[in-house]
């Protein structure tokens, strides 16, 4: 078990290992060099890691088995686990609670050798509707206060040296940080202009053009104004949706098609970056003050591709600021030229 | 000259280099693997600069020349520059400024073999009177309402591919997000309670002493509660004050015998890890209102020590939460034990 623990000068949570997770030792600093023998995701692998918990497979084969397209796994070395109460509790002048939670990990496709942009729209789609089934799921757990779907791409991204594409899903059992001050925002700003602030850059970015990476029917994909990260995305629904969940099968076949056509421009534009992606849901909506009152209303969920190129370092950690060498008009710019399909 | 823009979704400010700072081509993904044949930094080496703004040099010898042990001069490739008007305006729907600001290095020694943690006491002592002058002369400049302090050592830690110890000096026109996040929890906390919150633990820090990693008659080292890294360390005077500026000159020897001898630790318990350090200082105090009002008493400047050990990933990017697989009472065992004079 680990603990959730609130830093007292920021409010920030913190997932704090138990003292046996690691041994000190480990904590030793060294690059990776090691080669990859073993892969617990691959097909015919599939002993090897906890019972699956959703897989999309051929028809009449057996869970736990080969013949898979996407499969979710409980985290053999989970940051949170399912079971036992929450126990708020004060330590001294802190707030800690038990790490509970959960964490899976989708494996996006049984072979070793295929990235996420390697994938076909379809299997792209289907990997989606894996992390429906999921979230779904572990919104039904009354301890649940977020589902967080996330990916890292490349070693620089923070991805383990195992190597297989995969994404990973977390059930947090209070808000994070980044989701409220998102929340926050959007209600302020709808509370003075009675519209969505996404509605609104997006039709900003749709007329204005100088950002705007790619579009279809459903989705937009732009290099926000206030970018972070070099050649970062910002992926949004054109109609407004406070809820991943309620977005069509159809939706979902368009969001793959997006989301395969900016990381193919990514790798074409820098040469196969390591790049993480994280889905900026709404929250569970189980609660009916706060931020959850007009949720529906003024927040819209979207998908964040930011390639890591360059290390967020002392600046950032100091002041929360960010530096981006890489002005996003010309990254879409970028992005667009070496569009040559 | 650089855009400082703020997103709108977060609050979150973003120095956004103009289009010619970097060519496409240097966003591609590479490692670094040159080798250092020349460094501006070195002893000797000083024209290759821009002129320097303050220097501790022997007695005698002429400005931008040999014989000193500490020299700032202004970062060549500055992110913001000191010429002209801030210039807040919008842009649709966003706002933005002109990079206006300063952006300094302060060499910490002649010698390119040496690192911080190799220097004497003495000579680290000379560094942070470097930051007293440089902080007190850039706080006259009206448009700052921050000055920004922090240190990169090791290329994990974003260090530049030179090498030479250095720390930087950014002086910022908007107070950073991740200050001004502290300033309003002390300030809610000191509203509450009459006391200051990082006075207070301070105070359970000494007594609880699981934590503790170093103590000296001016300052304390601890492993902070909910460290977002492993082996996190914050150092405080021991005495409440809101002000760096405020340090003794023997108040900033004994801070310089506890920096040293934490890096020494952090060297002999994990290797010579790459880390980052932050001042955490509080705000230019210009103004009579908002966090301003009651600063002297809430806030209480400190450093952070930021060993990079493992990469901020997904996870810490979607949600603003951390994951710690250290927990810092281990972390503070490791430390003590490592500790054989």
């Amino acid at each position: 078990m680990s603990d959730l623990r609130r830093d007292i000068f920021t409010g920030r949570w913190v997932i704090v290992a138990q003292s046996d997770a690691l041994a000190p030792s480990q904590f030793r600093f060294k690059r990776f060099a090691g080669e990859v023998t073993f892969c617990p995701f691959c097909e015919t692998n599939e002993a090897s890691t906890p019972p699956e918990v959703f897989a999309v497979r051929r028809e009449g084969l057996a869970a736990n088995g080969p013949g898979w397209s996407v499969r979710v796994v409980p985290n053999s070395m989970p940051r949170l686990r399912i079971e036992g109460a929450l126990d708020r509790r004060g330590e001294g002048f802190h707030d800690v609670m038990n790490g509970v939670g959960a964490h899976e990990i989708v494996a996006e496709t049984p072979r070793h050798d295929r990235r996420l942009q390697d994938l076909e729209p379809a299997e792209i789609a289907t990997v989606f509707r894996a992390y429906h089934a999921r979230i779904a799921d572990l919104r039904r757990d009354n301890r649940v206060r977020y589902v967080l779907v996330f990916k890292n791409h490349g070693e620089e991204a923070g991805a383990n040296t195992i190597f297989h594409s995969i994404s990973q899903l977390m059930a947090l059992p209070v808000t994070p940080r980044a989701i409220k001050n998102k929340l926050e925002v959007a209600r302020h700003y709808y509370a003075v202009k009675e519209r969505c602030v996404y509605c609104d850059v997006v039709g900003q970015e749709l007329r204005d053009m100088r950002r705007l990476v790619a579009e279809n029917s459903d989705f937009v994909a732009f290099a926000p104004f206030a970018s972070r990260f070099p050649f970062e995305i910002m992926i949004l629904p054109k109609a407004h949706s406070c809820d991943f969940l309620q977005t069509s099968p159809a939706a979902l076949d368009n969001l793959a098609r997006i989301v395969r056509h900016v990381l193919e421009r990514l790798d074409q534009t820098l040469g196969g970056p390591p790049y993480n992606i994280a889905l900026q849901d709404g929250p569970c909506r189980r609660r009916k003050e706060g931020y959850w009152a007009t949720l529906e209303h003024d927040f819209h969920w979207h998908l964040e591709i930011l390639p890591q190129i360059f290390r967020v370092a002392g600046f950032e950690w100091a002041s929360g600021f960010y530096y981006n060498p890489a002005p996003p008009e010309m990254a879409a710019r970028c992005l667009a030229a070496s569009m040559q399909a």
